[in-house]
């Protein structure tokens, strides 16, 4: 943490803060500059909190310099971390493409779906049991019974299932059901749900929430890690901002920034990142370009039927040229996105 | 539902909307203009959903007309709701005041913040037990431990408690120690969450989520209400903008829009909505101001040694002079704010 | 400025940094910290550019600490600047009261508002002549047909006028015809016209633009004032979020937030800060709460017939009221705004 | 547009709402619902004012449902739009690249770096001489010395320049040295500008504000076509968000957002859209991937030592390295893009 000291602070004041910080047990580095004194702040063990100084007279601002997580970082493992889920992968070399529809509402429609998905060589099938709806009055999902067919899906199949849980009791289901429990971007701050993912013996797939920062993200990771669950897979899924023109801003800047910190694979979500099925194809080209380890994408045999999210799932026909199309360009960056 | 046809949308494509607008048993209003047509539905009793239409030949938009909410409208119910919370009440004539600490951090911090409270005439004590925490290493809260001292200090101080529960099992607790739930800005999309406090007895706090939108945020209310729970308030708390001279936009004008849509009473959070000592009061006038049913505001005896969220919290004497300051605003424009 | 190393940055490129530093004729200050090394930099008469350090072996990050601007500050100029205007002022004890149409229409029209504003007790009153508008097909101003019209306005009623100048020779009319030049939120960075302005013998209305960050808005002010022009008022017109219930956010922390850093006055404008007639008042009332020297409002006598911005005009009963009300929140809390 | 009534609006009240309907002009067609009642209009030559609705009795909202612009719409024109500069073209089959440095420094720089570009196979050379800078102390580029550089570059290696102008003046002078006139992102606005460059010869780029909606960027590039000049191309470069881990948030579903409404051809900028030199190559690729027509981007012989935007430039291998994974990338997806 570094102090700055307003252009008028008197020398006693300056005093004053290097006692509260020497009194906290750190080490003070007062800097006399021209206009005005900083001092920087060393010797602490975690975050310093800058509320201890914010309002001590004389001082103009207390700007964090370290960051608050240890687990999530390369400073920790250098290697990057590949996450195995029985004989498939998320973070080696092969793209993970994890596909399916929103919402499972059938057997027949989730079947379907599956078949399409086993036929393009994806290894992961989405489907969502609970469904986090905006409105009360919207579909929620089949449960349980969803859950029950996406384990018939793996079955007849051998796609690794993923499908969110939004609390305690649905981790207990997913558990017994799926593969991989997938965090929803509105549950990415949820304490008590990332604790209890965190002593899961399943990977876990972490949707970054519509308006967290980069640090936030990583410390909702940092959360799961910190409770021995080391497999975690984070996912750009678009991020809340004024542009109207699509349902959220995909921020695809974010998986060379979560790269330079962190060694925790990345996957980007073109379907709630764009929300609109004309678009899900360039963006997912866009984000297995930019070098993301994988895509989740939203595909439905009737999307005009579907019952939620509809307008940004794919045809099966869609959808299966959008994995050739990934799958050439993951070829021609292959070398360029593992530096 | 309104649908915007394409400019070269061929009658038979409008032919084919209207079919599958009827097939869903509503009634179609095509409308010819000079370069489009565009195509009103009626006759639905819920929301019409987008997806149905947008992927349709020659549709260029699907354009939501009417709100997805019921129970949270005026419509419903025209008058405002009063929130009575033994002999306080919020929404009433008289300003409603919730102040305390960000934490209950120790008995001694709680009863000194509960001693100022009291005598500023305020109703109610805020003091969180648990809190929900970006960082997984920072001071979690004391749990049930702090929800003792709430109760404590309800006995004392005849203060009504007002605290937060993260999860369906810190829920239980808050029924028997508290008296009014608060749901967190993080956790306003946790729908189990919100279910659960819909089948309470005890009034629901319900802040607005950092990147919520109106119709969400009346939404989550929405969900509550739909359980049987009408005692719902709501908190605008600021959201999350590109500005970064605070910690959160307060945005105030969602008061008055609140106001024109809902019945529900409605409170300002100056401490959370701007994240600095410095500008507490002033925006607690401006929250008053705007029409505001009340504020929640973070006090702390010692905010330097505060455990959580310091740098906003306001001392004993800083709090008094704001609980003045609107006061006495509150007097000037309570004609004006009842319209 | 602070220069983070990595955790696993080696002593010979924290000694590169140093010599980079000393090499640009600062003074590093090397702080070994337990888990990394932090460099401050000291002796930089103006802002140290980031980009010379931010791409050296070993340095994850450059953390800007001093402020860019200077005659902007208080450390420049302790007490606040009234900006004096023929006989009326704004930033003293009165509460400056700017009033009109969006854009001039007609000499009817803008003689029925000044009729008003008048009588209101207002000093100035604003009128488009130049409109920016977000389409080449609306209604662009009158041009200096419209400035006639104000000047004669000047001469009827002794109200100043207040008008917008979008360019160089916009400029040059306004100088003839009015008070004050406004430059609006979209050209807060056309950096031509904040020179050409800075040059101008007239008091400029400065408007924050949608996506300024504070710095950025002072900065735009310290281009006027480098140029010799002092005489500079600030103005929050709101700021573009995700938020879609009112046009633009608007951002009263702002005022604080300059209060702190400021010596120059600064309003609120709650018409465009919300977009909507009925949100106007309360947002009036609640700027004026918060501390800023004064507001800037949108009236006209038929809204309904505006040729620009009617949605959020008042009726001149509406102004009427705001005036009434505001004047009574700014006698209550003028002690208090003073501090 | 659509006039939804509120629910308890009476019979009388939408009568009033046609009546004023039918009084500008244009046809009503009220549609019954089973709660409340909307009115569409028809007959609109131009978009429909909401301002002369909103305020009405019974009024509830007022929807915008046509788009405001014309020419650049795939209505008007349904090809693409090449534009072509010399023998060098934007929008065709090949991918235009524009590289050089954020500012013209010093002849011996700009050939440093156009040595390089030229020999990358781009066609087109960048370099501002008027740079818009956020503070009045940062350089402000050569000015037309930096102009006369960059026609010694055309010279010397056949790059066709494309070059920044602020104000009027600028464009005067971009038209006697330059080959394509830009216009920033803070000038985007800047009505008086794009209505200069509407009048000339030369070909424009216009980048996307740091606000703007899809709907503001495309009325701006309708304000220069309707003067006019048809040559214009579009440029993201990203967006202002709460994001901090990069300048700005590079929105790329702006490009597939675009082609489905303009025939105007669309670049991406990768440096001004990230800020960070290491994200520029991961960015180019998912611009490239996602569907532009071409990228600009910053380089310079000496990224530390740059006057300005040193941070986000690129080294000259850095940028050899950046084309030739672009271009492989534009091989596989160019059928797909095309669609």
């Amino acid at each position: 943490m570094l102090i700055v000291m307003k252009a008028d602070a008197t020398e006693g004041q300056v005093k004053d803060v290097v006692r509260v910080i020497e009194g906290l047990g750190y080490k003070a580095h007062p800097m006399p500059g021209a206009s005005r004194t900083a001092i920087g702040i060393t010797g602490n063990q975690t975050a310093v909190d800058a509320s201890h100084f914010e309002n001590l007279a004389g001082v103009a601002e207390a700007v964090r310099v370290s960051k608050p997580y240890k687990l999530v970082t390369l400073d920790l493992r250098a290697e990057k971390t590949i996450v195995r889920v029985g004989d498939a992968e998320i973070g080696g070399e092969e793209l993970a493409i994890i596909a399916g529809p929103c919402a499972v509402e059938s057997r027949n429609q989730a079947f379907a779906v599956a078949e399409a998905v086993r036929r393009s060589g994806a290894r992961f099938f989405r489907g969502g049991a609970f469904k986090p709806r905006t409105s009360p009055y919207a579909f929620q999902g089949l449960g349980e019974e969803g859950l029950k067919i996406l384990a018939e899906i793996r079955d007849a199949y051998g796609l690794k299932i993923v499908t969110e849980a939004l609390d305690e009791s649905g981790v207990d289901l997913v558990e017994r059901y799926g593969d991989v429990i997938q965090i929803g971007a509105r549950s990415m701050q949820n304490f008590t749900l990332l604790r209890r993912v965190g002593k899961s013996r399943l990977p876990v797939l972490l949707k970054r929430g519509l308006s967290a920062t980069l640090d936030e993200w990583l410390l909702a990771a940092e959360y799961i890690m910190s409770e021995g669950n080391y497999q975690v897979v984070l996912c750009e899924r678009g991020i809340r901002t004024f542009a109207q023109h699509t349902r959220n801003t995909l921020d695809l800047a974010a998986i060379p920034a979560v790269r330079r910190i962190s060694h925790l694979p990345v996957l980007v979500d073109p379907s709630h990142g764009t929300g609109k099925n004309y678009m899900v194809t360039p963006l997912a080209r866009a984000g297995v370009a930019v070098g993301a380890d994988g895509l989740i994408v939203e595909v439905h045999d009737q999307p005009d039927q579907a019952l939620s999210d509809g307008a940004q799932a794919l045809t099966l026909e869609q959808y299966e040229q959008l994995v050739s199309e990934v799958r050439a360009i993951h070829e021609v960056i292959a070398p360029a996105a593992v530096t």
